[in-house]
Formats: structure tokens, sequence, C-alpha cells
């Protein structure tokens, strides 16, 4: 591509290195920094770098935060009896968006995936049962992702945390709110058959 | 947003106002560059900004280039008496990478649109009827967009450099190649008629 500058052509390759940014995205994002003013460029370098330099897992949820504890684990506010176990930031944001839940979080940072190479000890586990072992803990709700992989982690966390006493439960998988059965994929129809509630 | 850290929250809206870049992806994006190791982040940055200050417009051409010419204004193998305007460095891109075009071109930097505001002084049109006056020029091949402000412009340029004699042609407006006619606008398909050629 020697048809653009070398500077040019070096920055499309870093862009389109990231995810979800293909080559066509890349050329796009590219000319438009370079067209930006001097200013917006230098802020979006120093959020990049400030967030890199400072961004760090929480101590006790591993989530992603700037300080020792993440704004929910150091909140006085929360319901901390509760642990629901997600397997990344944003499903922790997701969450948090509804408002309606109130107690911690613990952040997996994966899931368990024999296909990818990702056992147990890849994932925030241990660090979990170490949480279980020295807080007051009485629930555990695990929001892994309804996929294999989400649900081979909530099997293999419920088969853990059982042991300990401390009551397990598996956020619900259903038809989605608004969803028309018609599109709806069978397994996802079985499933919301079998955790049929009475009314 | 509190529930990511500040400087979390600051890079996905700087990431977000970017073109084609969403608030998901942005998310994405962040917790992806959070996670990259620091060598993988520097090289990032550090091609932001050294884009931004190096590359700049070729005198010639308009093209974006690190060069006070670009590869193709200042090489001697190019047909210097035609020259292709298209509106911008990734249409440029898109001709070179045909490997077939072997003259020159003018990067207008926009087009004509008077929805927009964009009038003829707003895009790089003295530039070019200076190059015609200065330069041996006997072709100038119009490949503006085929849009509404691409024919605006591409009428104006011709009405402009007509007076001049200097021969001014227009890409064609057709059927793309393994373009289904079902599956094609109506005015494409006047368009693809009304240019037939013999065959």
């Amino acid at each position: 591509m020697d048809y653009y500058s070398s500077q040019i052509t070096k920055l499309i390759e870093t862009l389109s290195s990231l995810p979800g940014i293909g080559n066509k995205s890349a050329q796009r994002l590219a000319f438009h920094i370079v067209n930006m003013p001097q200013e917006q460029v230098n802020t979006l370098v120093s959020a990049i770098s400030e967030a890199k330099k400072n961004v760090q897992y929480c101590k006790k949820c591993f989530t992603l935060t700037d300080q020792e504890l993440c704004p929910i684990c150091s909140s006085t506010k929360r319901d901390e009896k509760t642990i629901m176990v997600v397997e990344n930031p944003r499903d922790l944001a997701a969450y948090e968006k509804t408002g309606k839940y109130e107690g911690l979080y613990h952040v997996l940072h994966g899931a368990i995936s024999p296909m990818l190479g990702i056992g147990p000890n890849d994932i925030k586990l241990k660090e979990l049962m170490k949480r279980l072992s020295e807080e007051t803990v009485e629930e555990v709700i695990i929001a892994t992702n309804s996929s294999l992989e989400g649900e081979t982690t909530a099997m293999y966390i419920s088969k853990l945390v059982k042991p300990t006493g401390i009551k397990v439960t598996r956020i619900a998988s259903g038809v989605p709110v608004g969803g028309d059965l018609e599109y709806i994929d069978e397994i996802t129809l079985l499933r919301a058959l079998d955790g049929r509630v009475e009314l």
C-alpha cells in the first residue's frame, strides 16, 4: 500500500489489529484521526495511555478499576451477602445498568472452555473460593453467559460451591422479553418450558 | 456509568466519538486496550501521534502524505497528462489498488453539497484549476462518487474545465460487475442503458 504515506499505512495496520475493526474501518478511522484537530488527538492518545497506566483489577471482585477497590466493592450500600459471578466487566456493567441488583460481583475474566484450552485455573475461580471462605456470603448467583462455555463454568462453580453450604443459583434462561416465539431457537424454547413458573 | 472506573469511562467516551464506533464497540475496544501488553499500547499511541504529526496534504494533488509530494506525484513513471479527480484519499487508494491507472490524481477533500453548505470554495477546486493552468494536462477524468453530491461536483468541474479546451471525462455509471439486475435500483438500470456500448 505505498499509495498511502508510510505513517498512514502504519496507523491503518495498528488500528486494524484491534477487535471488530477491519481494514476498511481502519482506513476510515486513520483518515479521520489525521484530520482531527490536534487537541482531540491529544485527548484520544492520553485517554488510551492513562487508562492503560491506571486501570487494574479490583483487589476483591476483579473488575477493572483505577482504585484499590472498585466503586461497588467499596460502597457501604451493597448487600455483601450476595455475590453475582460474571464472565467479564461488560457483563457486570449490563447488570449494573438495570439498577436493581444490590449485591456484589465477582468477575471471572473468561469461562472454562476445553476447546480453547481455558481451564478452571485460567479464570478467577480460586479467587472466588477464597472470597467465599473469608466473607460472609449467603448466596452465589451464577450469571455466566448462556453459551456452552458459560454453562460448563456454571456447572463447575456450582459443584465447587455447594459443599460449602452456600446457596448457589443460576440466572433464568428463556424467551427474552419482546421475543417472538416463532423466531426463537428450540433449545431456548425448551429451556423456557422447563423453567416455567406458576402464575 | 460509575460502575466503570472514571478512566475507562473517559476512554469509552473518547473512542465512541470516532466515526463508525458506537457505545458497544467502544466498550469492547476500551477493555481490549486495557488488557493489551504495554508495548502494543505504546505502538498504538505512537502510530496515532506520529501520523497526526507528520501527515499533511501533498503540495500537488492534496492526498495525504508524510513528504512534500506524495509517492504518485513524485514518481517519474506516471502519465502527467492525465489527472483523475477524486473526492478523498480513500477513493484514490481504491483506484490505485486496480493497478491499471497510470495518470496522476487530484483530491478534492469533499464534494459540493448545498444541503450541507459545502460550496465550490470549500473543496480543492481552485487548486485543481491552478494545476490545469500550470501543468500540461490533456485529460481530466472526474471520478467523484455516483451520489447527488458527486454528480453535482462532476457537472460543476466539467463546466469550469471545458472552456480551457482540456478534455473532460466521467467514469462510467452502470451495473456493477457480478451485479444481479433484479436487485439493482432503477436509476442505475437507466444509467446502464443510456451508457450502453456497441459490442
